[in-house]
């Protein structure tokens, strides 16, 4: 078994747990947190920002705050002044070690904001500059494509949301989480055959809308890492007001889908993509007429539905690697820890 | 003559015609934008969204506040209340007609915040909503491909910023931005050599950072829509974690920069690109070992320099589309207004 496909199969337990210590969490999350608070500034790279994508989403929606990426540049090479006060801060590393977010999450601090850090390293540089940190908690993990690791900062972002907003979710809702984590990897057919269908395509697109925007963007990058095939992820929205000219005969189009308000938008985006020439693989409640089906369990809310999504992501691209014959531990060119400053 | 190579040649005197109305615009932005400022969003889909993203940088580098770009189903389709005095929004639609973008506007505007328009028609739906409206008045754009009216956005993001926020660049420069647009327009022999190797790749990704990221977007977008080829467009950051799998033989990498502190970071990317197997397409101060280089004028500062790159990057999606021997100004798949809600 690959390292990236022991570190999928955990995921059910290492999520379990994070999601378990919510409390905790969240008790130490409202003592730093400003009141009142006047906005969230998100932090990341990589994975990491599309975890952070979520956390946009679900911060929004929770703390009815607007929610800012930052750009890096600004801090680290365009020496930005910021007054931050009232600006709850939120870093994301899974090794807590790339420089740039570090530094960032250093001055946006200096300027005034309360400053969080999601890592996989309680002792990372990032957790100590950071005035709490959520250690994730989830292991070492070895394959260079990020799973567990993402997976476990969308977590982080829904204790957080659930942490310091309105509820979006009934508490049942968290416990249904590894359940579902855990039915999705024990039915890996579907996602075989939509794996090896990317594989045979000469370009790939994911699409998503909401709070499954995320997941799209996430899945196209682990397609791009670990296949090399050219692969992007869109908001259905974004996808139409241009980029919809690359779907075509040859390109592989993955929507995902929860029962909710936007799921129709994907519905409709996707069908567009398939009108195009696009072989359509639907993930959960994106169907219509796909030409492949990839079933989600029932009985996970919307808003938390990207913690169960990302792992069918994560197989489509797992498959797709192993249908090219590839190691999807070691994709060529990618190193574990990207050092952008 | 195509549309598009028109309405690109009209952008110095449209682009100086605005920028020379600029003093008019302050007067009224100035009049309503909050005091003091918390903060800015930014509303637009498609092309617009690549000028947002200019406008993310320069208004923050300017006004010293988060600027924050809205995820537009938040509130059209999850129904999100939030409190927004003291924020300003801006939203951007060439056509003002994108019924999401305006009615986005419209319940930010009613949750408190100043609310302006950026648009090519001051009669649109989305200036009746705004407070004030910057009416870039470029006259109207036949070919699908969005060019002088994204040129003009930029050019609205660069007024704002001046008329609320500290000056970025010395007075003179905005005489230097048409001059320069007029100079590579009148020499397009390095881009067409340039746009021809890009139809004869596999796929295409477009590198930049900082004020020039958004010309990366921008430009990747333009080629995907004229040609149909996969084509990306990142920060430089974003790029080396993980997206640089998709760069190898058969890749044509873009990349921009203009002189200034980020200039070194796109050049050693797009030095690992090239190591990878991707041809470099090297614009403005991006070269060292490129295997094409595009020059850019002197004259115009870093923080102006994306409203000169752009028209660089639309000269490349122009010519490998013309070496494709496709028509710019119908793509296939795509219409001018595209009525996403």
């Amino acid at each position: 078994m690959t390292a990236m496909a022991r570190e999928m199969a955990e995921q059910p337990e290492v999520i379990g747990a994070l999601l378990g210590r919510r409390h905790e969490f969240a008790a130490r999350l409202r003592a730093i947190a400003p009141e009142p608070l006047t906005g969230v500034i998100l932090i990341a790279r990589g994975s990491s920002d599309n975890a952070a994508i979520y956390g946009r989403y679900v911060l929004e929606a929770a703390l009815r705050r607007p929610v800012s990426l930052a750009a890096p540049s600004l801090w680290t090479r365009y020496g930005l002044a910021e007054d931050l006060r009232g600006y709850l801060a939120v870093g994301v590393s899974q090794s807590g070690k790339t420089p740039e977010i570090a530094d960032t999450l250093e001055r946006v601090k200096a300027a005034g904001a309360a400053a969080v850090a999601v890592t996989n390293d309680g002792g990372s540089p990032l957790a100590g500059i950071a005035d709490e940190a959520i250690d994730l908690g989830v292991g070492p993990e070895d394959a260079v494509p990020a799973t567990k690791t993402v997976t476990a900062q969308l977590a982080a972002f829904a204790i957080l949301a659930h942490a310091l907003g309105e509820p979006l979710w009934p508490e049942e809702a968290w416990a249904a989480v590894p359940r579902a984590q855990a039915e999705v990897l024990a039915d890996d057919d579907a996602a075989a055959a939509a794996g090896a269908a990317i594989a045979g395509s000469a370009s790939h697109v994911q699409l998503g809308r909401g709070f499954l925007f995320a997941v799209a963007l996430e899945g196209a990058l682990k397609v791009a890492e670990t296949t090399g095939l050219a692969s992007q992820g869109f908001s259905v929205a974004d996808f139409l007001h241009g980029p919809i000219a690359i779907a075509h005969e040859g390109t592989t189009a993955v929507a995902y889908a929860a029962p909710g308000p936007v799921a129709k938008d994907v519905r409709e985006a996707a069908a567009r993509a398939r009108d195009a020439g696009a072989q359509l693989i639907a993930v959960g409640d994106a169907a219509g007429d796909a030409d492949l089906r990839v079933p989600i369990p029932a009985g996970v809310p919307e808003a938390l539905a990207p913690l169960v999504h990302v792992v069918r992501a994560q197989q489509l691209a797992l498959h797709a690697t192993l249908a090219l014959g590839l190691d999807p531990d070691k994709p060529r060119g990618l190193t574990k820890v990207t050092p952008t400053t």
